[in-house]
């Protein structure tokens, strides 16, 4: 079932309603306001995120409706006064969201996400926008660092029952898939968003038969294409893979005998995988795969594939669906600016005792320079939303932390990141299948100098601001004081 | 929407389909299994979990149905055949299940539910049996180390906008407040399960207006009771908390002044608050609550408080809503006997290269010891379904590890704790309200020693084998290698 049939309104955090009511009681309920969504850092100290969720928010704020059960509900809290009540009864999105596309490599401190609308409903939104981007970024990242690891072997997501829940485990299969990951075990993920599901056997498919040679050799008469036998029910290297070897011989083809697999799930992987090798390939089985799993990520698996591990094929499983070494994103929804009747546009700040939360102002444009000599992404730069560029000539971007840092780009194409998502309240985006996200990222990635892409200590990829944004945001931080 | 109205039957992996249609072409299917489902180790290291999940279970599984459209799919594969397909069409769940009632105190290697169906039903639940516990029982887990060591103060849940999706924020607030939490911020919490939900302003709120004090002020006029300003957003000494202070004077009552709070949301808390505290103080509001958030989890918690800051109420985010410190719970679903269509039961055992990944077989009663002296649990034991144990007599109890260490117990009363929920598919279990459960969880907490709630290097609960359990183990992990 989509977000949109699963009324999903009233997931939403409290204070948005009593916001919500206060600015309804106010002057300032007719004030378009601007929200930034956008994250401090990568998590595990990468150097670069893959944007997801977009389809999920596209369904919640298409499907944004109070029912009556939720008007009965508020009504019983004893705050919300009846003018209010009657007003979200016809509640609707009526304003603009831009957004980069799913799959979009992206970075700290850049809107990943633009929401212009009556402050009330900018403000509503703000909790499932966050953790439809947020879970969905955070699990799409993670995976793009796997994939890596892997250096081009196939990895199959698995992490189910380890998901925080059901929508953790479909949508995270989805934005691992999105990430780069070539299957999942996900069946619901496949029927939703065709995100190849596959799986053979558990344990207590060994365990049913009297004989592991017999629940193996029943499996492969059963499926025949491609079977995968899972070897560590009693002893991987004096049963499993015996076993699994008698069975391919007795009950596959020689052409169906090159797409066999055995999945190694416990034990030492390197061990295992590198006696597995030999003994299949003195079978003769030498196109047999080794499936290995058994808690992985990206560390586990550089290791293996370091250790000469012979391991074709990578099952991850709860370290990919929690993104278990840092489970969080922290996307934040922050205000930028209002617009008053006249269409007046005053940028807004947020400081902090905190430096990092201070945000950075104003509506914006995100743009991605691009070398026209080597086709690769040099700097992103954030402008005022105004703000022209002309292509054909040099741009001099600047450090906004350490300005005497310039560099001036020369002979460069210029991109726009944010495209149009929500106009009027209308939907004017197509969400892609999938897997076109997930092909749009691969050719992302592709732009991306290996530096930025290294997963530990990798290069901090520019995201500047143009020169009339930094001192709008310098002119605001100082006046802000005076507002206390 | 309930997990019953969701549609969820797919939400399985793709090999309990592939192992299912193989059960359903051999005899094998008319065999009865019986899976346990139990974890091996507490996360974070601590001494204890809290189960939760099980109405999420009870809701897929009377919900069960293969619907047109799942049958369409799973035929787009091409390895099903149609009388497999049709049998789908019928599928329902037709056995028993046995679980621990949820905010049940609980440790590793017992079974916090047990499975006996027909083997193609017991092994197609296994997934969202799985996710739903594991989800559920990690979150309350997480909550109730955060309530303890907030010791006595209150701890508001507010991580929705960092959960792994919608059901990680709408499950996940309800697994918390069963864990010990006071409240949520996410409103459809409170709607389908009655957690309490709170919650006042974001930063957008003061920053929407000309000047922090109007922000204030406007917001108690609107909500003179108990209203929480937030007092971060530009300098929280020099200009939150005067103007709040100014605030509460002049819109609140003396009366109402003794529900109001302040709330911090960056820098350093402990600092901030002694410093607020004095402020608050010195201006006569002594009742006005410190609220105190920012990445907050039970250590740094227990630090801040050891730290003498003045905190009331602690509001916790995406440490608790992700579990980040280890955000997996472990529950396995194994197989541990299978049963004839003559009633007998055959025991059955999972061996591993890894010690600790080794099952104890059999269908099996999970008893808890409590003294009547001191009221305190003592020990748990799994015996064999059909052991009687007589309360009236002492019980020796052996480590089944360490079989020489050995306790005798008297003067006892015994639990079980497993409590029927299906039986021949029927549901007989009616789920307590969340509030209920939160209490029953509270009340069993009492009765574990604080040795055992330590939230690091606690006491290792015991979880014992009956003589007649560990001699059956013994005997079939000797057996085991003959069925290579």
């Amino acid at each position: 079932m989509n977000i949109s049939e699963r009324k999903l309104t009233l997931l939403c955090d409290f204070y948005e309603l009593t916001m919500a009511r206060g600015y309804f009681n106010s002057e300032i309920k007719n004030k378009i306001a601007y929200f930034d969504v956008f994250f401090r850092r990568v998590p595990d100290g990468g150097g670069y995120a893959i944007a997801a969720g977009l389809e999920s928010v596209i369904e919640y704020i298409k499907s944004l409706k109070f029912e009556d059960s939720d008007i009965e509900y508020l009504r019983s809290k004893g705050i919300f006064d009846e003018e209010f009540l009657s007003y979200l009864k016809g509640f609707s999105f009526t304003g603009d969201i831009w957004a980069v596309p799913e799959g979009t490599v992206v970075f700290p401190n850049e809107p990943i996400m633009i929401v212009r609308a009556p402050l009330v409903e900018a403000q509503f939104i703000e909790t499932f926008v966050l953790l439809a981007l947020n879970h969905q970024s955070l699990i799409a990242t993670k995976a793009s660092r796997i994939v890596r690891a892997a250096q081009e072997r196939a990895v199959s997501e698995f992490g189910a029952r380890r998901a925080h829940g059901a929508d953790a485990s479909v949508y995270g299969a989805r934005a691992a898939y999105i990430g780069g990951v070539n299957s999942t075990s996900c069946v619901l993920a496949d029927k939703m968003f065709g995100v190849p599901a596959g799986g053979t056997m558990a344990h207590s498919w060994v365990q049913m038969f009297d004989t592991e040679y017999e629940a193996f050799e029943t499996y492969c008469r059963l499926y025949p294409k491609a079977p995968t036998l899972l070897v560590d029910t009693y002893d991987v290297l004096k049963s499993g893979v015996p076993n699994a070897i008698k069975a391919f011989k007795a009950a596959l083809s020689e052409e169906e005998q090159k797409s066999c697999a055995i999945r190694i799930d416990s034990g030492d992987l390197t061990y295992l995988s590198k006696k597995a090798r030999k003994m299949l390939d003195q079978a003769g089985l030498t196109h047999c795969k080794i499936v290995a799993s058994n808690a992985l990520d990206e560390y586990l698996i550089r290791d293996l594939l370091l250790q000469g591990a012979p391991i074709d094929v990578f099952g991850v499983g709860e370290r990919l669906i929690t993104a278990k070494s840092e489970p969080v994103f922290g996307g934040v929804y922050k205000l930028t600016a209002i617009e008053d009747e006249n269409g007046n546009i005053t940028p807004k700040i947020k400081i902090s005792e905190n430096a990092i939360k201070i945000t950075t102002p104003n509506f914006k444009n995100l743009y991605r320079f691009y070398s026209k000599e080597t086709g690769k992404a040099e700097a992103d730069l954030l402008t005022v939303y105004d703000e022209e560029i002309n292509e054909n000539e040099p741009y001099e971007l600047f450090d906004p932390n350490h300005v005497w840092k310039r560099k001036t780009m020369e002979n460069y194409t210029l991109r726009k990141l944010l495209v149009p998502v929500f106009k009027n309240g209308e939907c004017v985006y197509q969400t892609p299948t999938a897997m076109e996200i997930r092909r749009n990222c691969q050719n992302e990635l592709f732009t991306m100098w290996d530096e930025v892409l290294r997963f530990e200590n990798p290069h901090n990829y520019y995201v500047d601001l143009s020169e009339r944004l930094w001192q709008e945001k310098n002119a605001l931080l100082k006046s802000a004081k005076s507002k206390r």
